[in-house]
């Protein structure tokens, strides 16, 4: 941490900084400058609110060095984390794709759906049993019934499942009939959600936050890897800002961010990214190029009566197109990615 | 509903929207412009995803008219919610101040505050038991133990407790210990906590999610409602931008556009819509001016050595200023707002 | 500065930064901490690229730490700037206000909203002679025309004559017709345009750009002032955020934060602010509970034939309100924020 | 346009409506609903403010429908535009990339830094002789100097040369020097630079603006075609968001969208868009991926010297990778995005 003092502040001022310092079990740099003083502080301070500094007489600002998290550094783990379920990889050489509706409608979807996923060569099938929809007269998924279904297309098919929980419940639920757990963007602070994925067997897909700052997303990870759960994928699915002419702005710079900071695969979402139909498969030709370890994807059989996010799904043909661009660039980059 | 067609769009492709409206039980209007068709279509469209229309054959353009909440409505109450709490209320025509630490951190400390609280001739008391932290290494709350606290601060000093659950079984404890559960930023969006409160005996306190926006907030409090839980005052606590002066960026504008939808009472927390000490006191004012039904604030005795939050909590000579200078405010607007 | 290096750093990457800033003319302070090695830096930094360490071998982070402003500052000038205008004044102890329409449309809608504006006790006039429109097919405004019609109200009724520039001619032109330059949001950043209004007689109304940081606003207002005009006074009008009830979020906290680090004066724009009439009086009300200098409001005599920004503009007798509203509020705040 | 009226709205107070839009000269299409009424507006509107319809009694939202722009779209030219500058294009089937140094600083640091982008096969040379920079204390160009050595590059390397004009009499110096004027995203919204770039016969680069929408940008666009100059090419650069882990958040969903309404080129700045040199490689990846017509990219022979932006400069050895990186995926993705 660092304490910039204000040009005018006194010799007792900058004192009583430092006592306060020391009395955290800290030690103080005092360094005087041109026209103001700052005092670095080094040692511990995990527990240290930094902003508590900012009202002490003659501060003018105070600023956090050292990063809070452990668990999810490349500092502890320099090897990046490759997730393993059953046969299939995801932060491995494999481009990794989950692909699948948005909600598991029926029997007769899933499985025209998934029959189309399996023939592409993908590994992982995706679909919501539990819908977070901001309304509560919106469809709200199956449910229980909904888990079924997907148990039985990995039966039929022998795809990995990855499905949304949205409580701790819900935990229990996925981890009886399915191989990952997906927390989503609305529940990426929901502690105790984070907490209780921590306890799981089950691998953890983690959704960024419609509003959150890499540190926030990290962290969320590290609550889970916190509780010894240390199989965690991180997920892009854009964030929100001022932009309309996506329903989010797919941020992803933040690949090679979390890239630089940690050993956690990390894939993008350029369904919700941008929630237009037109533009799934363009950003994920990006996502891919910018070095993402794996891609999720909606895809409907018939997008036009989809019961949630229809705007944004993939027809069948659309989604063959997008499996074949995005694994001729990933093998156009890999030399350059590896290397 | 608004379906805007291609300049280019055929006479079958406006048929075929036609056709698929009518399918949906739902009435089309259409009407042909200078350059291009419009189609507007009536009835009831609660279940209809209005991005749907998007992707059909001559298309450029669906939008959504029709709001999709009905509770918080004024048009289903034209008059103001007044929540009541034994005999305080939220809504009415005093103002309602909500004050006390971020955190209780000790028996000593919860009095030494609710003391200055109670002196001041405010009705309820904050403090939070089970603390949300980006860091899993954070301090986290006394859990239980600090309800029980609250609950000896309301025995002896008639103050009203307003407390956050974090999750379902929060929600348990804060009906054995509370009077108003407070349902945090990072879970406004949580849909299973939001249930749960809606079927609790006590009032609800919902603050505004980081990157909310009025519609998804007014949904949240919809969803408590639809349970059966009407009393819900909202909470308007900053939203996150670019601006980096301050932690969060408080959203007055939001007071009067909830007003002119919902009769639901609506409060301003500055102390964490700015995160600033030497800000808190300014925009408590014009929270007040602004015509909200209250205010929520951080105040603590030693601010310098609060265990969270400690940069933005008033010191009690602080706070009594604040009161005292937002009643003057009241005072002065009261006619103006009522009139 | 603060430069703070990976834990894995050698001492050698260290040297190289500390010859780095020594070849720069600074001084570099090494404090090694228990993970990782942090380098303050003093010395007169002016020129230094920040961010230009952070591609050395080992190093992890730069930070910042000196602001980049000099003449704004309260280090400088201690006491409040007060612009005066001829008996005038913005930044002193009235409530400035500067009311009129958003474009003069012509003589006969500038003398009735003038004679409004007059009647009321206000003493600046506000409307737009050049408009700065996103489409180059909606109205651009009357051009030296509507300066004249303002020249002609302000011989009429002694209202000052505050009205944009948008290139340097127009700068020429104010200069011929009016009292006060205003810069409007999109060229907060218009170098040319800030440094001819710093070679300027009149005082300079400087808006906040549409995504401005605090430094980059106080920065702009430097420029101007590093010409010679020191007759500056900010103007916060609502910044873009995701946000969609209202055209722009306003940032109230902005006044205290300008305020602690300038001495010049700041007023608030609730017109442009909220673009939504119904929120231009609580909004007005809540920017002077927060300390602003003064307001910046549209009102026109026909708000629904007007030819600019109709959506925001107040009726007469909305603006009466407004002034009677705004000066009861500012005579009960005023012992709080000179006290 | 659809004006929605309130569901309380009275008959009377729909014919007021009613009666605006035909004084107006339009056509008013009344909708009645299951719960209000509806009036769609048809006829040309291209002068109408959308809003001005908001504060008629009974109305509950006005809803712009139609585009306001024209000579971008392809409606009116369906067919994609080659910017042609001698015998190199920007839009056709060749990937454009543009790159040198932020700013010239010297012939000698402009010439090595040419020598290489000539090397490399790439026909256009970047490098700013008038840098707009945020402190009037930065370095702020070389001027007509620089412009001078821009112009020896071009003879000496056969390079075409782009670089940006801060205001009118800027555009006059490129012109003699230069070969495409680019305009930067702080000038975006700067119209009478618009206008006077209109009228020269050298193509545009024109810059998204910091917080611009789509529609805002396109419209900068527009202004620059309606005064006559048709060569104008669309920059992606970034926008300013919450994320603090780069220094603009590259929105790359913007192209696909910029591509469905508009026949303009539009090319990808991965070097403004994050601000970090270890960004730039992976980004530039993903812009060609996505789309892009091209990109424009900063290098420098010694980015640790460099007197601006030096943190997102390239070395020469960094820009001979990124070349060969998205030439092979501009290569693969040929035929889907053509095809």
């Amino acid at each position: 941490m660092l304490i910039v003092m204000k040009t005018d502040a006194t010799e007792s001022e900058i004192d009583h900084v430092v006592s306060i310092v020391n009395e955290l079990g800290l030690r103080a740099h005092t360094m005087p400058g041109a026209t103001r003083t700052a005092i670095g502080i080094t040692g511990n301070q995990g527990a240290v609110d930094v902003t508590r500094f900012e009202n002490l007489p003659g501060v003018a600002e105070a600023i956090r060095v050292s990063k809070p998290y452990k668990l999810i550094t490349l500092d502890l783990r320099p090897d990046k984390t490759v997730v393993r379920i059953g046969d299939a990889t995801i932060g491995g050489d494999e481009l990794a794709i989950i692909a699948g509706p948005c909600a598991i409608e029926s029997r007769a979807q899933a499985f025209a759906i998934a029959e189309s996923v399996r023939r592409s060569g993908v590994r992982f099938f995706r679909g919501g049993a539990f819908k977070p929809r901001t309304s509560p007269y919106a469809f709200q998924g199956l449910g229980e019934e909904g888990l079924k279904i997907l148990a039985e297309v990995r039966e039929a098919y022998g795809l990995k499942i990855v499905t949304e929980a949205l409580d701790e419940a819900g935990v229990d639920l996925v981890e009886r009939y399915g191989d990952m757990i997906q927390i989503g963007a609305r529940n990426m602070q929901n502690f105790s959600l984070l907490r209780r994925a921590g306890r799981s067997r089950l691998p953890v897909l983690l959704k960024r936050g419609l509003a959150a700052t890499l540190d926030e997303w990290l962290l969320a990870a590290e609550y889970i890897m916190a509780e010894g759960n240390y199989n965690v994928v991180l997920c892009e699915r854009g964030v929100r800002t001022f932009a309309q002419h996506t329903r989010n702005t797919l941020d992803l710079a933040a690949i090679p961010a979390v890239r630089r900071i940690s050993h956690l695969p990390v894939v993008v979402d350029p369904s919700h990214g941008t929630g237009k139909n037109h533009m799934v498969i363009p950003l994920a030709r990006a996502g891919v190029a910018v070095g993402a370890d794996g891609l999720i994807i909606e895809v409907h059989d018939q997008p036009e009566r989809a019961l949630s996010d229809g705007a944004q799904a993939l027809t069948l043909e659309q989604y063959d197109q997008l499996v074949q661009e995005v694994r001729a660039i990933h093998e156009v980059i890999t030399p350059a990615t590896v290397g």
